[in-house]
């Protein structure tokens, strides 16, 4: 598409979203759920088209690597993952319209704060198609109008739900346009998407560094993201060990490549003995790479050095860095210094430290006595995520339906005015 | 100051600030309240040293127009306000370190939320001295630093409730950098502050259109504003007469100067012409210059033709537009289209207009059967405000101490790693 008939295209798709999104904001509890419903089982009739739309994508990419493969492809199993995400979304308490702290005020008017929708979610990810589908559920549940660009390698999956997804609205009695497939791989299009901040309320970007750090540099609405994940266990000299080296191991290997696996282990001077003693050979059990400074590196003497990047560094790979420290005091200094505000964890049995750890540290989580691993929707019960924000400004850390509504003040007088 | 100085300067502002921020967020409300209560005193014991510098900044500034003074200047009273309202944010409840909402998962951990202060606010203002004692005073009550720019002929004044800031800051133990007056008149200032994101996680205009809308398209960081408050009254059909009355009288001509009156009036048709009958005197008394659509010229002969660009008129004068529509649904799709999503108020005694109204009107605050003029921190119990928000992202209305704050989750276990 040249640049005029681009921006056309993004103003037509970003008017029909706003458009829809007033009949979203109104679509009642029982409506959203009849759509998604529909659409799970749209999906899963459909399972034969999905499947070759999505061969057609694969033929259509023949060299990419494997790791990109494997996010791309649908295969039954995750085309029944689809529809399950859909009915556990329909399954979830409807956020709008909920009234909170309703109250009268000396002057008799009643004041309150009503739940609402955002409006219209730009959503911008690269090649996982089932990004289509949740992230549809959601914003439609959460009363939104969505305009999803998806990875260019997954044009043909993502368009194929999508038709289920119109399907599935259309059967619920809901505008079709409430949920948009961008359908152009011109890169500009994100661009585009970016700077229509009349049409969209927020983007949430899901994929690489690369891709959250353009969001955010070009979006002229706000962003919903987290650019890194340098989380940390700090194990104090009050730790009970056994809960220490459970919660050390857990959060660097449960799994690597994740946001809220551990990247730093910090551990104060007096346990450091202790604790390495028995870190070090289940580490290496597992083919991780440690990176000390010079105290650890006393302690374990063919372990890598690290260098001022390692406290930086977010590896999402079996490599973990390792800084004995004083204390407290400085295990905090640490974490402001060189984390990510993502997720961070102290283990201790003394209450001022795990009290002082939980004020102090100003990160999306912070946790006493648990794995890092922990920083997820599901396991904090939101039901589903749309991705983690490390920002402070609206919703912070694991970002479920709520985190796609807004609240307005709402006011019930009999004949009030003010004085 | 060039440009280098300026970038220093301002690099130096913002890491102290920054550095300011983290004994702050670890300061405990008797240490934030007694800050308050010293500022206050000195306030007090500082009035002649604030008139001086107040004339100071009159006297440099000759050729202010009268409504310009009006703003700049101190007096005793107005002094006196000042301490007053600082002893009001010290009697607040104090937001941070509130627990929300904690409970325990299926795995044993227990998850909720954690209050907690921004980091850094930006305030740019105009002449009104006051805003530097009020915006500091909320800033660190809700335990954030702050950076305080207020128009360059209020800079002595500001300057010297600044002293008393500092002097009651270091009283109560807290570190003096937590407020800061930026200490140049240079307009590059502004820029300056908009562009330091890495310091500055808020900024909060407060002052005229233009540099609400400035402010807007140049920060770096997310900005809390409202730009107009084109706001609505609807009289349904249903309404009683007395109250809808009342209301309109009300919202109008309470106050002329601010955001929350109301610019347009919305008449069902079946209602309006009683409704005029009534109304028309009252506003004419008041020296109300009326414009109307067709319809309601047919009424009012000598109303003036209201245009297109009334509609969209925040007249923020005694200046009203008038429109009669068919019904609630002509109501709604009239303030989807021309409002500001600040404040509009239904007259009904129909509660299912009325419910529909709350949930369809997408505004920070939306009204029954209550005059516009309540849209305010006070009225709504907030205790005091910072500005009313018109975006959907984080704050939405009147801003009080919890639009200066966020919530992180802490997760607490007893050794619980993830499966």
């Amino acid at each position: 598409m040249n640049d005029q008939a681009l921006g056309s295209y993004i103003e037509q798709v970003g008017r029909a979203a706003r458009d829809a999104s007033v009949a979203m904001a109104r679509a009642t509890t029982a409506e959203k759920n009849r759509a998604l419903h529909a659409i799970a089982a749209g999906i899963e009739a459909s399972l034969t088209e999905l499947l070759a739309a999505n061969a057609a994508d694969l033929a259509a990419n023949p060299e990419l690597d494997p790791a990109l493969v494997d996010r791309l492809e649908l295969n039954p199993a995750r085309v029944a993952a689809m529809a399950d995400g859909l009915r556990q979304i329909a399954a979830l308490p409807d956020p709008i319209g909920e009234v909170s702290n309703l109250h009268y005020r000396p002057t008799g008017i009643q004041v309150g704060q009503m739940r609402v929708p955002l409006g219209v979610v730009g959503i911008i990810y690269e090649s996982r198609p089932n990004v289509t589908a949740d992230a549809a559920g959601l914003c439609l549940k959460a009363g939104n109008a969505v305009i999803l660009r998806g990875g260019s390698e997954a044009l043909q999956s993502n368009l194929a739900i999508a038709r289920c997804v119109a399907a599935g609205l259309g059967t619920a009695g809901l505008p079709a346009n409430a949920v948009q497939v961008i359908d152009t791989t011109d890169r500009a299009a994100v661009s585009a998407l970016l700077g229509a901040q009349r049409y969209i309320d927020v983007i949430v970007p899901r994929g690489g560094k690369g891709l959250i750090e353009r969001v955010s540099a070009e979006a002229r609405m706000p962003v919903i993201k987290h650019l890194d994940g340098v989380c940390h266990v700090y194990i104090d000299d009050r730790a009970d060990l056994d809960k220490a080296i459970a919660i050390a191991l857990n959060a660097k290997t449960h799994r690597y490549g994740v946001c809220n696996a551990m990247e730093t282990l910090l551990l104060a001077e007096d346990v450091a003995g202790s604790a390495l003693a028995r870190l070090v050979p289940l580490f290496r059990d597992k083919g991780v790479e440690l990176r000390g400074c010079a105290r650890t590196r006393a302690l374990v003497p063919d372990c890598v050095p690290a260098t001022e990047e390692d406290w930086h560094a977010e590896y999402l790979a079996p490599i973990l860095a390792i800084r004995i420290v004083p204390d407290l005091d400085a295990a905090l200094a640490h974490i402001r210094r060189y984390g990510s505000q993502h997720t961070d964890a102290i283990v201790t049995e003394d209450v001022s430290r795990a009290r002082r750890f939980l004020a102090e540290v100003d990160s999306s989580s912070v946790m006493v006595n648990a794995s890092t691993r922990f920083a997820d929707g599901y396991e904090y019960g939101l039901g589903a995520e749309i991705g983690i924000s490390t920002d402070k400004f609206h919703a912070r850390g694991p970002v479920g339906l709520e985190g796609l509504t807004s609240k307005k003040y709402i006011v019930i007088g009999d004949g009030h005015v003010r004085r």
